[in-house]
């Protein structure tokens, strides 16, 4: 296996220009942290550019990444401290692939995210739209990088179990409405309808909205029906991920008689 | 206005001793970032014991603090970075009193943290039971600080809202129980029942667990019955803020009719 010792050699210098969104934009690939999740990358399909794996990771792993094939880089703590984002690496960093998501129509539960900026927010909403059975999620702009390392580190691997693809909003709530299915905003006003006023149904469109201002006025204006959750105490709102989790799990609850 | 320009000063450093459990649990007091959140613990009747504010933030806040009568202190850009936990410091730091939360019985809807050890998680968690109209929520052993700066931020002011309070869980689950209030324990495995199984009712105990080993065996060996959450797509488990907003919204779902 190759070995990389140094912060300042020219690969590692390259790969860690992966921590800006701009070069994964570009070259439509992203760092990916920990066994696990590499492990699930592998499974999914995608291609695995590179492996970058410390002393420890390589006693651990070496026999599964000989299977692979990949390119490996056995490096030190520091070198793989300098291409990691979390407080405790994990071993092994890879650079992966992004994979192409091709949707030919909306049928299912969609989650459609309007600006939702806290990368914690986008990847736990994500990933319970993945246990909710949801088919799948649609980012519009103004909403944080899928591909950033706090998205990955709360998404858990979910990006790998069901499509999620970049749209402008307004025109996809078209399709949808096109499609005939019917499309939900939240609002947090009493104008709008309780969430449990709507009854559980196959297809949908559930669109969520900024941590601040919520979803936007452009959005809104489109939707069919305007929901929200009451608030029984003193809190002002609800975290937008909270709120999120309790209208997906409502609108597949039919699921579970 | 008392002045201090240098971080040296005895006083700062006294102060930032706070940042540290131990000395909030001994002297029962805590620090409070931002004018929202010290408007909220004058307005909940807590004592406020000093407030620093820095430049900005007296001009803001300055008629304000003169009406609270409370110890203020001008401090310089350096000596509030130095109080402050946050990434951005909001202009005011406050050290105020814990309150005393005295609990004479459990009527209404109470959650129970048994080991949730992620401070945005219980903050999250304790704002959700406030939105959800919950009584109280009850600390168990192991449960983040939640006096911790990180804890606070998640809050967004809910501990002035609703009783909350640390007890041995086995005991307190003994309680309910005498009380003939049903105790509901969080299970990731298919010997539970469907949270959708049980019907929404006024009085109830619900436990959440660690985000890793969930609730431990000796709560689950006491509670009426343990619940899961269905997972319908392939991820492995919800984050416990998100299933703790499912589960609590769904006990109080009958409200809403």
């Amino acid at each position: 296996m190759k070995e990389i010792q140094s912060v300042k050699n020219q690969i590692i210098k390259e790969v860690k220009k992966f921590h800006q969104k701009k070069q994964r934009d570009v070259q439509k690939k992203y760092l990916l942290e920990g066994y696990h999740l590499v492990e699930e990358a592998v499974l999914a399909g995608a291609t695995i550019d590179k492996v970058f794996i410390d002393q420890k990771g390589y006693e651990l792993y070496n026999d599964w990444l000989n299977e692979q094939l990949v390119d490996c880089y056995l490096v030190s703590t520091e070198v793989l401290k300098a291409l990691s984002e979390l407080p405790t690496p994990q071993g092994i960093v890879a650079l992966v692939d992004k994979q192409e998501q091709i949707v030919e129509n909306f049928t299912g539960a969609w989650l459609l995210l309007d600006g939702v900026q806290d990368p914690g927010n986008v990847g736990t909403l994500i990933r319970t739209a993945d246990a909710a059975g949801f088919s799948g999620v649609i980012l519009g702009e103004g909403t944080a990088d899928l591909y950033s390392s706090k998205v990955l580190r709360s998404l858990q691997g979910s990006h790998f179990h069901l499509p999620i693809i970049h749209r402008n909003l307004i025109e996809v709530i078209q399709q949808f409405k096109q499609a005939e299915i019917p499309v939900y905003g939240t609002e947090l006003n009493q104008d709008a309808l309780p969430y449990t006023k709507v009854t559980p149904r196959k297809d949908i469109a559930l669109v969520l909205g900024n941590e601040g201002q919520g979803v936007s006025q452009d959005v809104l204006n489109l939707t069919d029906r305007n929901l929200y959750i009451p608030i029984y105490g003193q809190a002002e709102s609800l975290n937008v991920g909270i709120a999120g989790g309790i209208l997906m799990y409502h609108f597949v609850s039919d699921r579970n008689h």
